[in-house]
């Protein structure tokens, strides 16, 4: 489709842009913390105070509402009765001491984006091909429950509900029962008809901005290897303990660590690692730690490299193991492997990116995101706006205004192309 | 003095060995661990009900009961008023899942003992020149508050009260409050004068077991080097940000705590290190960690060794530091210098094993004590008993029964000797 046969894009007028920035604003309130950021755990007391904030909004707005088994909460928007849906959206949940953006600005973009659609539509007499609804996925962090991407992976039956309800924080707290305290235990999944899901998020690194864009279109991910690794060692007293006799599950864990790092350096850019969390049993100053869990991650474009990476380190951790006199178990491996996101709706975001005057690139995600989950059942197209320098789950992670509203400007445009002209991505 | 010139000794007879074990086996019920050990972290709920257990057992058994205003619980033994106190125990605080004797035994085998001698002396009609007492220390372990040893270290004026008052745990509570939630919290200290303190303690090593002793008599200490290190990093996304732009706090600590393995390695016999306590944070497992504090020790007989260590491990805490991009900062650090126990008393202990037929050896302690911290104030005296396999601070810490009443013998004959006969060690 050449860019002379799109129609005239109707753009959201200054009262919605206002309508999404007073959202925003009423959203970064609700576990903000003293330096700006954000500290709103899946399912915590803060999670289900701006999920009420959103339900009501969503009420007040023409949405009907829908809370899923797993916390979902879905904003139908349904203007041909019968038809399946656009829908869009992204996370209100954040990692500790985070920003205010991450996820948060796709679910209440696409939110305020819908109300405009609709209201056009309606005022127009278009009897539109498609419906529209936004989404709020529940635990997308994997922050406070493991893994990540859980309501969208139970969503499209990627993760059972049972396993998913069965996922507990460090006080042994189930996610079920997590959901239930806050009032978002919904009694079943929704069965939605969809046509197609749109996400938009912020980079989370720094290529946008380096390279002078208003917009990345994600056409692929990276590949990621999560291994969840347990040391077990002896607890015994730090002061008379012979170093000899001792089983330091901490120092395996330190070991590790070291080589984690160093496994990514020697594949230069082609690999990411990290050792984000690590749990030690008893953690006591006086008493040689008998047990670490460690969360491993290595991502790469290649899974031949990842390969590679899983069967030479799964020998350094016995090897680690041997020398510190301690039991290794790799307690879990999960590999997502890289995927390729909707040519079709990749190319209708450039489009429509271009018609509205926004330069935009192609981008690669090495983060996961709920669009990953959804593209494996439905056409998927995930955007970026930039982030400022780069910085993310930090508090110090930043959108600009004129960048929030670029971005509301294009999803506001290529949501209503979809819904209207199903046909124009395919 | 020669053995034949100590009078003939009266021994604790078979009701009181069994009141012994009725006492321990009652305390070792409360925070007990399915695989035999104890969990009762000091002003626990646990600690609360042990501390009850001890105080109406102390009631029952013609004691005065004193709470301080740090939770220690004296158990006060007057036979001649206005004399000074020859005082014996330990702690009934316990480490995460460690074992039933570390502590426990010392207080009620000096409990026990002080019951039968003072029951002895009232018979006898004898007008003995010192009173009795026995001591349960509050937070010996330092597991929960740090540092270690904190209710001797009030009593003795080496912490103030209002530091140790304020330490608090990692949910943020103070000792003072709980200590105030247990129903511990007393108005003062106790102005007590002190002849002697004696502790009966479990070895924690194997050395005994080894030799075939009965009774260890500790001579001295190692010196203790105790640092608290933190580095801060920046948090960030652990996929996005590229390896050389991320200042991962996890992954100094990781150098950190290979660094102190290798340095105590380095110096053989003389020297112990460990990191027991590693506290990460965010510690999520997408985020890199943006700050980690470490609790760092090293242990040795020599104090010039330890000053060789300080000076070159912070050069090697700056050279982490900078190689990872974070910043370091020595929070606190803590010289416990090495000391000799009292020689009189010491003498006299090795005299009444002999006369008991109980095989002694003199010993060194590298595990801090209460008895460190009294013996900066009065004549102090320090035993062990065998510690099977030397296992301490873990669920199958064991010391046979035969082990125990050998060394409940001992102090009830050394309790009398120096409360009849304070001359007898000087």
């Amino acid at each position: 489709m050449s860019i002379s046969s799109i129609p005239e894009l109707v753009q959201p007028n200054a009262d919605e842009l206002r309508a999404f920035d007073a959202l925003f604003s009423a959203s970064s309130a609700i576990g903000a913390t003293p330096a700006g950021g954000l500290h709103r755990l899946a399912a915590s007391a803060q999670d289900g105070q701006v999920r009420d904030l959103f339900r009501i909004w969503l009420d007040e707005h023409g949405f009907d509402v829908h809370i899923d088994a797993i916390g979902n909460v879905f904003g139908l928007m349904t203007l041909t009765p019968g038809a399946p849906y656009v829908l869009c959206g992204s996370h209100l949940d954040s990692q500790p001491s985070a920003g205010r953006f991450d996820g948060v600005y796709g679910v209440l973009a696409g939110a305020t984006a819908i109300v405009g659609i609709a209201q056009r539509l309606r005022a127009s007499g278009h009897r539109a091909p498609c419906n529209l609804a936004v989404v709020d996925w529940t635990n997308e962090e994997g922050a406070r429950f493991q893994p990540s991407l859980t309501g969208s992976s139970v969503f499209t039956r990627a993760m059972s509900l049972d396993d998913a309800w069965a996922c507990e924080d460090r006080q042994g707290v189930t996610l079920k029962s997590a959901l239930e305290q806050i009032g978002y235990l919904g009694d079943a999944m929704l069965d939605l008809p969809i046509a197609a899901y749109v996400e938009m998020h912020v980079e989370q690194a720094s290529n946008l901005e380096r390279e002078g864009l208003a917009i990345g279109v994600v056409r692929e991910t990276w590949a990621a290897l999560k291994w969840r690794v347990r040391f077990d060692g002896e607890q015994n007293h730090t002061g008379p303990t012979p170093m000899a006799d001792r089983r330091d599950a901490l120092l395996a864990a330190a070991h590790t660590i070291a080589a984690v790092h160093a496994e990514a350096v020697r594949h230069g850019a082609q690999m990411h690692s990290s050792v984000g969390r690590l749990d030690v049993y008893p953690n006591s100053p006086n008493v040689v730690p008998s047990r670490t869990i460690l969360h491993i991650e290595f991502r790469s474009p290649s899974t031949a490299l990842l390969d590679g990476t899983a069967t030479r380190f799964e020998a350094t951790l016995r090897n680690i193991a041997e020398q510190t006199g301690t039991r290794i178990e790799i307690e879990s491996r999960q590999l997502r492997a890289p995927l390729k996101l909707h040519d079709g709706l990749s190319r209708l975001a450039h489009d429509v990116s271009l018609q509205l005057d926004l330069p935009a690139g192609d981008s690669v995600t090495v983060a996961g995101h709920d669009a990953i989950s959804m593209s494996r059942v439905t056409p998927t197209c995930l955007l970026f706006v930039p982030s400022r320098g780069g910085v993310s789950h930090n508090e110090a992670e930043y959108t600009a205004d004129a960048d929030l509203h670029n971005g509301l400007r294009l999803l506001s445009a290529l949501l209503e192309r979809i819904c209207t002209e199903p046909s124009s991505y395919l």
